[in-house]
């Protein structure tokens, strides 16, 4: 692993740049299963971002997120801007089951050269699914998009971590979607940059919409006025204003002081060490360095607490156990 | 920190058992802030373990979970037997905000004795929900309770992890559910020891148990045939019949070889090595031993990956990150 296999990532995404779609696929499929070369390209990788525009898209199930990210990429691609989108589903599956329709109908923009849709959906112990969003935001960046959409599912925790790494964020919402409170208690109302209310033909829409505003109104600090906006994601009334929102947000972005970048680079790191420090301990378990223990475990000779603080109260042991790979990789 | 206080906590683990709840109260409050002494407390705690039922209540938002669970602690308290309730919320807010509502109607038994309840929510970096709705269990386990109730807010993989720690598991659905397929995607088949169709007066709710018994019948392995039993949660109709399902499947599950807990001691230790390991990471990151690289990050001397790639690659700086507070504990 390492070095060598490093620049075989970086030669892969060279042949991306020059048109080969499934070298990132592929790259994309080492990000979600977090290999341990991925790091590696990352910090390669990293001196190339900071070119695209990253978008979020948010809300709860069902609110027709889909259709409307399909008819902002349409908008866009018009503009002759690349458009990477990620598609994040923590696997929360009673969200009404519109995954699997809603990617195929994304993928009215597949055979477009200029459009790359990825979905991302972990299960498993290790979770980490906002990390390997943002790395594949990155990738995306790195290799040119100008607008990287990240769509969620759902508004659960996890989504709520994925939309911190978007620049511009947009809450959809459906006036079925239940009353304001639950948008306030959903936390919607403090990352939400841009609020749509999305089937805007229902009723309750204008309600919503006014409920909405009140409370921002209430709430209103710093320049930027979030808007609250009508759509119908199905005919794509209403898209064009969502442009122009979007725009005009990233203008008023750019014409603030640069937010403070340093508390996210240390919580990226952190992140980064501890979802290392989890898989190198997950091979640690199932390898030499730690499997004396998992073996007493096994035959019920200590529990599982006792187990945890003695292997916790030898640091140096521990260290040497999660050194990984790192020594002998480059 | 460590020994003085575990001892304390100790002592008011005792002043629980002659009657002093708020004592409970303060320390799960502990447990879930994760504090330093709780692994040396649940190492005490962890031989008292093994004697109560523990039965997880899962479903979908809006499935009337926490009305059956009212209703199913009523009668478990007229059998003379002492319940402790744990209520899980991975904060996904839009789960119906129900959550208030049925807490306060589940108070119903707050006067009573022999009923514990407690609501679990973590926000925040960490993570560990499943971890601290474990350890909660094992305290009221180990504090004679008879039954342990683990009641989940919705279905997503935080739930589903939840519900791994169950001896019994019941999953609620309704007939507005959705369709089966939708109980197949969320993985409820596989963990289903139960299943109840609540809010059996409304119209479909014969043809979901229909479509789940084939479901079950396609699929049946094992000796016990999960049964799919018909509830209304609000007047207590077939709460008797889930009882004695309950006790069916408890004793189903006795009579068998007893499940190879070896690999689950793993996974605790696992999971409690890792859960500390990101808790000292965190506090490394903001103290000394990590302090000068975050101070580099933060001037933008570095990025997030060579960072982490440099502070992996030290053995020695990784020891003394990771060594916490263990060394002065004891």
């Amino acid at each position: 692993m390492g070095g060598a296999t490093v620049k075989d990532l970086q030669s892969t995404l060279e042949r991306f740049s020059s048109g080969d779609r499934r070298a990132l696929a592929r790259i994309i499929t080492l990000v979600e299963n977090r290999a341990p070369e991925v790091p590696h390209l990352m910090r390669a990788v990293y001196p190339k971002c900071g070119h695209a525009r990253i978008f979020g898209i948010t809300g709860p199930p069902g609110a027709g997120k889909s259709t409307l990210t399909d008819k902002i990429i349409g908008r866009l691609r018009e503009q002759g801007r690349r458009v990477g989108v990620v598609a994040v589903d923590p696997s929360s599956p009673f969200s009404g089951g519109a995954i699997l329709g809603d990617r195929v109908r994304m993928q009215g923009h597949f055979l477009d050269e200029g459009v790359f849709i990825r979905s991302l959906s972990t299960r498993g112990r290790h979770g980490g699914l906002a990390r390997a969003t943002r790395e594949v935001v990155r990738l995306l960046d790195a290799l040119g998009f100008d607008d990287v959409l990240v769509e969620t599912v759902g508004v659960g925790q996890t989504e709520l971590d994925v939309m911190r790494l978007a620049q511009t964020t947009v809450v959809v919402l459906v006036p079925e979607a239940g009353d304001t409170i639950q948008v306030m208690k959903a936390g919607l109302l403090e990352i939400a940059d841009v609020f749509i209310v999305n089937k805007a033909d229902r009723d309750g829409a204008r309600r919503l919409k006014n409920e909405l505003e009140v409370m921002l109104q209430l709430r209103s600090e710093g320049s930027w006025q979030v808007p609250v906006l009508l759509t119908q994601g199905t005919d794509g009334t209403g898209v064009p204003e969502v442009i122009d929102a979007l725009e005009a947000h990233q203008r008023a972005r750019a014409a603030q002081a640069p937010p403070d970048a340093s508390e996210a680079r240390i919580q990226e790191w952190y992140e980064i060490l501890r979802d290392e420090l989890s898989l190198r301990l997950d091979r640690a378990v199932d390898g030499k360095t730690l499997g004396a223990t998992a073996d007493r475990l096994r035959r019920g000779e200590t529990d599982p607490y006792s187990a945890a603080l003695e292997t916790l109260s030898d640091p140096v042991a521990l260290a040497a156990a999660l050194g990984g790979d790192e020594e002998g990789s480059r």
